[in-house]
């Protein structure tokens, strides 16, 4: 198999990662966090974003229910980009979970902002509505773009004035620190509540939930727990951060995986009828295609269609120059080729 | 830190569990499980049991949220022990996640009968009552007992004949089955729907949910990511199982950790003012101490008071007989002193 | 007070209504539905709609979710238009009692068509999606349109041919059935399930579910209890139902009140500056107004601003051509006047 | 149909009730509580109960899961008597609504003491069970007992001491007030949230959720909407109650009902072979009969089997004492009869 850029979950696990448990697996240890590689590297994790918790859980939807239902009630809802992973990839599961609506809104690049997020508060203090009262964002988003750290600011606030918690789906955040040259701790401080995702960063499967607001730590343990969240042998699950944050190889998984991006990117844009969709700040790379080429591309290589003719490239923290090179290839003869 | 006795969750991974995760880790796969590893082992499992399918979560309390979720609406209620994992253990997420009232009963020794269930369904056809739906045992149950293949043949007869659905935790299959000398499929057969748990067995953090009524497969895929169990790396779920099945590891894995608990087992009957609670018929030794024996032994050991003056001691497939015999030594001075 | 134009549910109840429920309480009855006036008026409502069952609920929200809870699981999603009182008046009722997902669809009149339906089908047997499995049209619509039969029927089909379920929102049913002239049965064919509002018809409260497919009765009795919707003294449930059946005062009260929608509506064509929004199809007109004419209506007259200029304007069974007329003076004065 | 004694929910309507429908229904009025009927009797009941707010909804299972929702989150749970109606009469929905376990204890006479809500709190601070938070007594209780004030006071006081909410089903609270002679604000000092039962002492159908704990008002617009408990035409809500508040006839009610009770236990204590279960607080009678005297007893007279030989016999507002009298001479009858 040629490598995917279906999904930088395609990619397996940096070699640190299998280490790092292979480390963890001598001895026993309690279960449930109760245990040393948790206690380390969970306050690793505090320390680097500035947080008052850090707790880790399975996957990258567990992380978003678990994180908002320390913030919001059922009757009170989420607003958050139409296409944010919350809304469009996770069944339901914070409708289901939290018992709350989203409230959606569309943006022409996947970020919101205090303007477009004012549009979704004119319900407050009805009772007929569902009460505005979490923003939910991605950095990096579902389009490979990035929030600026002025953004980040403007919309924490925003948020603050009108008595609205956020929330950062930071399933890809190494990808944005790597890209903003920024700390964890810059891009975490608006927030109440992020996620910090390890499984796209190199981890086989592990996030993390970082608590930066501390009045809502206290009920983390059951909401964890009560949602599926809470792993038995933990230390695994710190073993993979903890191999993801030695040398900052988070950071250099991201930034690998950026530049090859970036590589692809830069690539397409010499190749007639290819346009591209959104800003490349991640990993991400969204591309207009002649729809009679993407068919007989997708029989050599790996990747989705967005829609019609947008295909979504992603790379990850393995993708390799060659790779890239040998993809633009294969796009530059099938667009060359008369169809 | 001497070997734990508090839980079998205490151990690490087996050896064949990290050698095959480190096995999963070539080359790119697709996520969500459409992958050679998930594919290759789901099917071992399916063979085994004579399933129609299995998937693999992230923990026990997914696996049995998820497997009920296939079960029942939320009218309709679950009987259970009282002393199930289900009712006790997992901070009311079947109540949250499901919707659906557990109908407990009090047994002598964790096992279900037919008689005890039928003690709940009174209110069948009450509106006012939640609906008797699913009846939910553990095997190996929560008190170190198992079900014999009569009891789960009865248990089964007597739910197709009330229109009951029967869920097993299979959290300590394994152990059921070193101890009953019998096959999975054996175990299944009377179930609907089961888990088979990997975690306690060796794994790092991976069970399974076995469905064994084919007309029950359909909402699978969409209740386990809703439920918030679906591994986008799935690959290396199936690699931790696939380790276990591996030379039947699974099947030598409970073997030892029920042997360890027979000689437990053996050595505290030798041991004035000892008493044992239950039969010993898994991997865990419920015993009546004397009280003020109980915290000497704590500092050097570890276990946990299950209530007043009995204690829980748990093996694990990598207790030694050495650690056996270092804990007799250990409870035979406490007992011996005067207090 | 003079007439508002408000809301239907600012006007009291009909007289026949109140009759009813003195009639029914003479003596005893025994409760939750086991007496004679339920069993004779859901018989009545299952004639007249060619139904499987028919089912007293508290209000329109609450038929709403217990009609759905009869089609849906959790994984599964509603399509709806945006407009729909489902997605924009229930709090999020529908999310947090279902635990689905709504679809949403933005429309030019509040009425889906295929078409728009088709645009939600696309996560179909994707994992990650909520799946589309109900439709909820509004008869009539929240912005005071109508399905023609051909369109229900159009709609009816297409829901048969992608394995969709049919759900109808009739609080309104009564004043669509006097617009199109058409039976109760007529507009419920489509359908799988429906509502049928008493209460702004001329009830003091009181909705009915109407079960179409008689493969989905049998929920029925739990899902409307455990969701809130069962009264103990059900006879005064059906009493109010029997007094709007009675000469079919239900079908006088709706006609009534679109008879003042028309006259308002004629009066406002007169009147420079104003424009209408929406076909007048039952008891709702949405007019553009000046908006510096709509605070000084809005000191002498109730009714809402529905946004920016536009304002609803509904009347009710016991709206009289006096009141729409005085309104209409009322609105040609500010109108005519220097703002 | 004799008058029946299977539930003080057969009987009907007050008259007062009926009067004061028709007194409400003069000329409109806004919805959903905006109108003075509302705002005066929600005042009233402020007044009379010492509450920080006064909320009407439809039914009494309504009124206790809204009560509950403004007292825990979904990882909390409530501790109740096996017997409460909580837990036997709502088919789950407390479970499914709440996302909440139930936490009973088994008690002799249906009545919670601080020893028995004791007994559950065993788990407070352990991630892995639901965390006891609310406290739920039925006052009188579904077995006809009543606390005193001073067993309310206690209860209270322990709650305040281990920071648990006290929630009081108050379905039939006036037939405490009568049996206890005492205020309605003393009844409900030491609760946070209570609920005060109308359809049982005369109404239609109308509960009051009874807010004490100022700190708990903001969230009941939107619990009671989002739990389809908001009625939009609530003037008629208030307007039951205004009936029976009216003259104190809510208590003239529950005296009459108690009385009768009284007056059916003192006959029944003449006959031999009738034995009474609980003392005779409210207006239920729980009374053992000989089991072949039952039958017989059915064909005449309405009243359920509670178990096994064991009848309940409830009274009600409008039970008179010629009905008590003939019911005795029935039973006298029977149990004088050869069998």
């Amino acid at each position: 198999m040629t490598k995917s850029f279906g999904s930088d979950n395609h990619a397996g696990a940096h070699e640190a990662v299998l280490r790092m448990l292979a480390a963890a697996n001598a001895g026993d240890a309690h279960g449930y966090g109760d245990d040393p590689w948790t206690r380390r590297v969970s306050q690793d994790l505090c320390d680097r974003f500035g947080a008052a918790g850090a707790y880790f859980v399975f996957n990258g939807t567990g992380a978003n229910v678990v994180g908002l239902s320390l913030l919001i009630r059922p009757y009170e809802a989420v607003v958050c980009a139409e296409s944010a992973h919350l809304n469009t990839d996770e069944c339901g599961a914070p409708e289901r979970l939290l018992g709350s609506k989203l409230l959606t809104v569309a943006t022409p690049d996947g970020k919101l902002t205090p303007d477009l997020v004012a549009t979704r508060l004119a319900g407050l203090g009805d009772e007929h509505r569902a009460q505005p009262r979490a923003v939910c964002i991605t950095q990096a988003t579902e389009l490979g773009t990035c929030y600026s750290l002025a953004e980040l600011t403007a919309l924490g606030e925003f948020c603050r004035a009108h008595d609205l918690r956020l929330y950062l789906d930071g399933a890809r955040l190494a990808n944005a620190a790597a890209y903003l040259g920024c700390s964890l701790a810059d891009l975490a401080a608006p927030a109440d509540v992020l996620s910090f995702g390890g499984t796209k960063n190199g981890a086989v499967a592990a996030e993390a939930v970082i608590v930066m607001n501390p009045d809502l730590t206290g009920a983390m343990p059951f909401q964890r727990k009560q949602l599926l969240q809470l792993g038995s042998k933990m230390r695994f699950f710190a073993a993979q951060f903890a191999g993801l944050l030695e040398n900052d190889t988070w950071l250099a998984n991201a930034t690998q995986a950026n530049l090859m991006a970036q590589r692809l990117s830069a690539g397409l844009r010499d190749i007639p009828g290819v346009t591209e969709q959104y800003p490349v700040e991640s990993n991400a790379v969204f591309a207009g295609l002649d729809p009679r080429h993407i068919e007989p591309l997708q029989r050599q290589w790996g990747f989705y269609i967005w829609e019609r003719n947008v295909v979504r490239l992603m790379t990850a923290f393995d993708t390799e120059p060659a790779d890239v090179d040998a993809f633009l290839a294969s796009i530059r003869e099938v667009a060359s080729s008369r169809v």
